[in-house]
């Protein structure tokens, strides 16, 4: 992880990937093998303890395996060889049943399975607490009028509670799509040299079985070192994560622009201070989320451009998987957690937020003055009338409904009620009430 | 779609969002938007019926409608204009009550939605096909041995019915995934200029439960305007799938090359003619499974960097969606038909396989005869030997059961039963019975 | 090219690889190779002759020749057959020297070089047209103050002009650069069926830069089949310059916000209108120029990620490359010609842009005003007392030139000339000289 | 760099944009910066010299620097904190000196630059050594025939060297375009807070030239905080040949399978070892330039795509780049390397290329031997007639030339010289002519 990822709060995941963790995770996978081999007598008990032990024991250098794997092709050789030599130490005769009818694809396909459970247990908890400050702006911002804006364009009234009501809307949605994914991509790796488990005769997928128990995996009931969509389907389900991530922020962005101001990321000491500029208070929370989000699609596109491994086990492929899977799920635990504290930090500035509807004098009333103006001239010359009012409007700094309210005294077929249609609550209800459909009743 | 698509084969998707089919789903929303408006007393049942019958007798002229679109900035604007002018020459009360409420992205979203769904069963069916195909394969094939390979190198013995058994379990994971992705996001879309469903007071909620069963479509409980993560899951299915298509195809351009030709393409006069070369037969389905499916997860990267949609509607992203979502959809069920017929076409030559085993001297057994002579020499030693002797066998041309015979006749330690280890239909058993367990068994 | 592509203005460039414009380039070729073979006595000149007639009088039928192509595996096949019988009706002698020594890869790749030369051709008339727009705009508001901003914070005063005049050298950057590509990359193909020009003896040399002469490309002086770098460079710049439509679009998208409204689309009667919103004025350009580029990235990458060409001829690679090209160079024509409508059309609202200005209490100045501190102060002093200014300034409304001016009236030590340092238009006085520097001298 | 990575090779240009290099030429920055100023009298000579001297002895803390940046939001400001604290301990006054008139893009723009440049010389250098051992490939194996394959089908004889003679060219013409492109994309960034040299009043572009005649870099004439064309271009040439190595070492894939053995790695103890079978001896460097260079064309994807970099200074793209940038570099210089080291290694089997042919049964002459014909036949007569024969030859097991032989003793009209169409060398005789063209004369 460089520098500038670590800058953009990528440093908080970095243990979940890291050297140690994914050795342990492959001592790991060595020693339940020989424990499950025993349970099904497939290895003797003893030597199973010996690996068992020597598993617990062993830590491993990551800068020599790493140098070994260079030579090998794989990390498995030198992890295999430096376990192997340690349980000789403990009893000679146990060391040939380490690693017994397995396969390098099988340890490092779980050992980065039992890794991305971790991060998917991280990624769960980090939403949780999105989750959490999410509800509360919507809640308490459930009424709060705020332009809603199409095309970037002021559209009309909403409120800030349904924005974020929509962004817990789906955050959660995430939390369970990943959840699903988790349940049937986690599984334990289990093949052998050509995938068909002809190590163990009759008991492949007992022992496939026992294991995926003993690692609390799901047993896929085959072997898929060379078909991995629902492991995929993980890092798709990541992906789609990051892309909410970044249109949640991106919101937030556009939303304390200088000239909206209406929100803002909470005042801390030294947070998001300029180097040449005393004034700025950069959206340092902001920044990272849509810096850290960024590289997403194109880091699960080269994870599916890397499927068509060959054969029984890929060449060049798979290793370009491994190398690439932990940069993203490390980016969308840290990013959760920055969208996290940004939701935390978030201040709205209700005046702000008047004051950029009463900038506009009325016009995103339009609609619905052109709706109730229909029955009277028809759709179309409707829509025109206000149109023409609307940019008046706006070039002369005069609200609509008083040039609405000069024209219709001209015009005695023409009914409005005025004080309904230019209502700023009354406009803000519609988008209350979702937030209550979405979030449950107010407390 | 351009003539190289064609060429590969895109063409038979190609009406699945071509202009009329897509012009023809925005109408039906339009028609049956004013229908459920009726059915809830929110317009005149005789203004539906007008519509619904202007719908009806609708032809709309795309290149006319995508001229005013990039005027308009918006497909929807233009379609209305039009539909509005033929409801009016009904019933000219009636037109005004056209798309009532409604906004652009709702009729557009809606109508990409009835178009994926299309694709989708689509889809369906040329899995369904496939799966067939591969079942067959698999079937026929359980005990075909053949070699296994990982890292294009020999590694040891398999049969093709495994391969095919694995790919039949591949596509029918992709298959259910889909269904399951269909039924949670092929929803429809409803939230009105603003996403708060202001137009229709508290008839909001039923109305889009009305239109989503006049539709069959799911009613998703919420506006997704510019939260789309269950519609993108729909996309991330599909490249999902067309990296297992890819992984297939490629497994069978390796098993067709020249020098292995283990599998070929029947021969169908005048496919994979050279424009040069009398004597080839080109792979021409592979070719097309694999220039179709290519572009996939790039298709599904762009779809993905689109999500930072602005606020309430976007200014690009969404509108980039749209014009990458065919091409996504289009290719993987082109492909699936390829990868179908592909199938069907499928010929092993199990002379071929048995020779390409052969040509191995039986160094394909090296692993379970190193395996056996662990417990006697220690595995490192083991391997050691059988490695060296594998070597030789390979360089002299000398069978590996030859050479081992005459060490073992030195070394009275050792013992080894020959005919066990080397016996290739005794290796193939392992995969065999994958089969079996795959597929269920042999009838 | 579906609807919605051709809703964002991608219609304007849909000629320049149509079915017509392909197949016409791959009988040029045929042409062309057969007038330069019998320039060189390689093929009777009266055959050459008639297959020059006959590739004049040529008019394919492209649905036909897509299916063709799907049994064949290539366009090439019934292309050359198609012609080839049109030869004979001429010539029967003449035909078999149609095609004499080629392959399909040298006829479909010289054919995709010829349209996208004349789509690089094409890209250079619109990239000039877009300069002149942009150095108009850049001379026009070469001193018109706006905010600058960075990280989205309002940062400082500079100009609009020196805004545009960095468009106007990115977009001069760029058209050099394609120049400069199209140079090295439009080059002829020509290798024969393995690449080696072994039907040619001797001459294939010769032959190679007759006939590039003859199509005024350049002669790469070897077979170019599976090695593409200098042909995928074009691509590359293509992509590069859809990033910079992209940031000038989005840049004015900013601007264009209602919020902050220093910039607009000029009125055209019906560009923008909404479905719903009768007030609205959508940025319909900008609009689209942002949807159009934004797989750019996404599409390089495909054909990148299909440069793996195996050995002689690729099987997928160079098929995807070409389907997924024209769509890429189609999309810069397209997001080119609407960028350069865009810069025609856009209207800068110079009193806004004070405005915007003004409302800042001149906290613009703060990194000047506290540099003119730091020698009484040192500058972490010094800023942090700007710093505490600019916010008072902000939250009290207050101009931040009344707030210094009172702390200076109580320390005589600190001096500052104010009527300098909160000064608009010496502000901007940088950025307008960085516009001369950039554009020249003003007239 | 995780684990996968190092194993992969990549290990071995960790340092290129290592936490200390990078601080090492950020630092570099603001000393030349400051050395330059004094040049032009823009500060203290004694305060720059003070600012050097703190510079050379400032040794930053990385991890310190991360998390402070975290809450900056850029890693200058705790940088520039830390040496001005410095300088405060040599000269106090010298320290406002410090980063005068820069920003925090000039400094983190510079310092990637420089490291890129040294990436870029690694680069040059690993290019050098694959082309010596590409030259010395093509060389010796100028006419060893080889069969030619496309679309994975043996198509005709070429030779290794002529094959080896491509990859020389292209690995030539990416190392030409790399320098072009280092000359205009290694510039120095110097803009301001705001791009327009504000602070620097008339000496601004002097300063600029100054500082890039001090670090050695082009001075482009202008700011490029977020125009970034050229710069991009570089990772562009990255990506390209990122691509080329794919493609050699994809090739070299295909000939090293265990049914073509036409080309392996020399045996190196260790190298290539499987966990599970001690026969096998895996193509390891072929892996991991495979491995390494997969992710090339997602990684610039995602460069590109961060290039909507708002007004002056970007939210998250600019960010975003700075995070991907140093990968795709690392992986270019480690693939190159590996390439190199494979490139050193391949041990070509002349006998098994010969053998590859001789069992094609001579069919790989088919199209010269069409070709003869077609002058007694007409070509689609000859063309059938030799596919005919070519078929019979390859199910029959006999050779083409003794099929011919017999059919021509009964077409007296028909003739052929026999020996010199089915003559290997003669064949290969137009490959060997190209490798000259490409190499030169043999020596």
């Amino acid at each position: 992880m460089n520098l500038f990822e670590r800058a953009s709060g990528a440093a908080s995941a970095e243990t979940l990937f890291s050297d140690q963790t994914l050795i342990a995770a492959m001592v790991r996978f060595e020693s339940e093998l020989a424990l499950a081999q025993a349970q099904l007598n497939l290895i003797p008990a003893d030597a199973a303890g010996a690996i068992h032990q020597a598993c617990n024991a062993f830590t491993g250098n990551p800068a020599a395996m790493a140098e070994a794997a260079t030579l090998a092709g794989t990390l498995a050789v030198p992890l295999v060889a430096a376990l192997r030599a340690q349980v000789a130490t403990i009893n000679p005769d146990a060391a040939r049943w380490l690693h017994h009818g397995s396969t390098s694809q099988d340890v490092l396909d779980t050992a980065l399975v039992l890794c991305t459970r971790a991060a998917l247990e991280a990624l769960d908890d980090e939403i949780g607490s999105a989750l959490q400050h999410a509800a509360a702006l919507a809640r308490q911002h459930r009424a709060t009028p705020m332009l809603a804006r199409t095309l970037l364009q002021a559209a009309g009234i909403t409120t800030f509670g349904y924005k974020a009501a929509l962004w817990h809307h789906a955050l959660q949605r995430h939390r369970s799509r990943l959840q699903t994914a988790a349940r049937d991509g986690l599984c334990v790796s289990l093949g052998g040299a050509l995938g068909n488990l002809a190590a163990y005769g009759e008991s492949g997928e007992a022992l496939r079985q026992t294991l995926a128990e003993r690692l609390r995996l799901r047993d896929p009931g085959h072997c898929w070192h060379t078909h991995r969509q629902d492991w995929l389907a993980l890092a798709s389900e990541a992906a789609l994560l990051c892309a909410t991530l970044s249109k949640i922020a991106g919101d937030i962005a556009l939303l304390a622009q200088t000239e909206v101001a209406e929100v803002r990321e909470a005042h801390v000491e030294g947070r998001g201070a300029s180097s040449a500029m005393p004034h700025k208070r950069n959206p340092v929370l902001t920044l990272q989320v849509l810096s850290l989000t960024q590289g997403a699609p194109q880091r699960f596109a080269t994870l599916l451009a890397a499927q068509g491994q060959e054969h029984e086990r890929a060449l060049g492929g798979w290793q370009s998987e491994q190398a690439h899977w932990p940069g993203l799920f490390r980016t969308a635990v840290a990013a959760t957690r920055t969208l996290s504290a940004l939701l935390a930090s978030v201040e709205v500035d209700t005046g702000r937020c008047a004051a950029n509807i009463a900038a506009l004098q009325g016009v995103t009333f339009a609609e619905a003055v052109a709706e109730s103006l229909s029955g009277a001239l028809g759709k179309p010359a409707a829509q025109s009338l206000v149109a023409e009012l609307c940019q008046r409007a706006l070039r002369e700094g005069t609200p609509l409904r008083d040039l609405l309210s000069e024209r219709l005294s001209t015009e005695p077929r023409w009914t409005a009620d005025l004080g309904a249609l230019f209502n700023v609550e009354r406009a803000a209800g519609a988008s209350s009430r979702q937030v209550t459909m979405l979030l449950g009743k107010p407390h």
